[in-house]
């Protein structure tokens, strides 16, 4: 849960909320509540999002509020395509000393969605936990990549579900092909693996099987911070609605989730997130349906 | 119809055959036969394969071959994305003084593929059918929008579909969005639009709606020369055969002519199309259902 600093091609702002576990929180809150909420934030974080979380169901008892502290800072700048973007400030604040604490009223959690963190921080709260969840996923990013791979190999051997972008995927595996690179990453712990290609959508793999599901073509991606995130909100909150973990329920959770995302990079930061509602979900779903379902006959 | 040198990251070959219409023809010829074909060709194109061509109903009376002369010739080299290519050498030879005419037993074809050439060379073959076909479906190229753009537009006026990759639908609409793109495209003379993202699948347009279809998740792209002209092929070829020209069967025909790609790509040239048979194909097209369908409820 942090702050962040967007540039687009199409506007600016200097300070809107985030972090992945806010994404994670307004997507997955759609479809389950509780969400039981482990983070850090400084004591400039904002009692008014505080407390619309809370009226979403989301729990906040594991969120440590650090006084006299700041909270996360990430500021970046899109280019042109909003493929790519520069990163121009990370301040880590509060999240330079976070030692997660699960509080026991979180203990018999059934989901577990690590968001993109210092591995040795994922492997603290998996072991906090004394009921292994039916199901973990986790974020990583290139930058775990180099700075503690042995750590991140850890985690990997103990969760059932990896999420990550087609750069990531290619650089964790040292294949350029995806279909290599899947292969290879699910030799390293997890059973299943997403990988997510922007607009261009997202690729799940489990043994054999792989599933696409295309990213919503739309007019303007406005400012597409948060997508993966609340991709993975919307995914884990499917699975946990339904408590499904079934190769075709994932399918199901990837449409899910992919139209959450469509709905996050239409306005700055979690603003989108905050307007819908289980109406707008619906149809946004039935576009997906639209837009890939079709019938033939093989003769 | 043409020859090609070719060089990828994983080989080199220095003549094969090629062209927009023989990949065409190739694929199509799976779904419908006769293939009318319109090309030209020097005297040093190969008589094995006008005779391979032949045994798989492409007629080959409008294609001129002229004496002393040599056929086109493209020379390419790829990046290691395979997105990518630089052209090394383009000698037009024949195509220099190429003017169609089509056969009189051609007059009457219901499907016209007008694969990418001058636009003035494809107004020529639609003014010279006397009962205008009941779908045309044309190619272009960035080439034709920057030296012949008057004449392209009057094509686009005559033609139901333009299928085009995505870099020349932003050249052509100057919108990058993929969606405002098709809009304005739409407004040029086609009804239909298809846009060709290569490894990221392809896009149909028709008023408001959008069809999406992946391509293969694939270990290794070996030559993606003629993949785009096989993916025609593979979906005018099935909408001749079910001679059913609604929107629904236009999204089989996309997973038709993505099958069709997907094999193109896995040997150099039109080689794999030449060893694959009618079961290859629907096993295909079976994984593209495995791929994309998804069951949801909309509670």
């Amino acid at each position: 849960m942090a702050f962040d600093a967007i540039e687009t091609p199409f506007g600016k702002i200097d300070r809107i909320v985030g972090g992945a576990a806010t994404y994670i929180a307004y997507a997955a809150s759609n479809f389950i509540q509780p969400i039981l909420q482990v983070s850090i934030v400084g004591d400039d974080f904002p009692k008014e999002e505080m407390d619309e979380l809370k009226r979403r169901g989301v729990q906040l008892n594991g969120v440590e509020i650090m006084a006299g502290k700041k909270s996360f800072f990430w500021s970046g700048r899109y280019h042109e395509d909003m493929n790519t973007r520069d990163t121009l400030i990370t301040d880590l604040n509060v999240l330079a000393d976070f030692n997660p604490k699960v509080p026991d009223n979180y203990q018999g959690a059934e989901f577990l969605m690590l968001g993109n963190l210092q591995p040795v921080i994922q492997m603290s709260v998996i072991k906090q936990l004394k009921k292994r969840p039916k199901l973990i996923v986790m974020d990583t990013m290139n930058f775990w990549m180099e700075s503690a791979m042995p750590d991140l190999e850890e985690v990997l051997k103990h969760v059932d579900m990896l999420l990550i972008n087609d750069a990531e995927a290619r650089q964790l595996s040292g294949q350029f092909s995806l279909v290599k690179a899947a292969r290879s990453i699910l030799q390293m712990g997890p059973k299943y693996l997403i990988i997510k290609k922007g607009e261009h959508g997202a690729l799940l793999f489990h043994e054999d099987n792989v599933f696409f599901a295309p990213a919503l073509p739309l007019e303007e991606v406005f400012d597409p911070t948060g997508a993966g995130d609340t991709f993975a909100g919307g995914f884990i909150g499917h699975l946990a609605k339904t408590g499904d973990i079934s190769f075709d329920n994932m399918k199901r959770g990837i449409i899910v989730g992919s139209a959450m995302a469509s709905f996050c990079v239409e306005k700055f930061g979690p603003t989108r997130l905050k307007e819908i509602n289980r109406k707008d979900i619906d149809i946004r779903i039935q576009m997906f349906k639209d837009l890939v379902n079709f019938d033939i006959e093989l003769v």
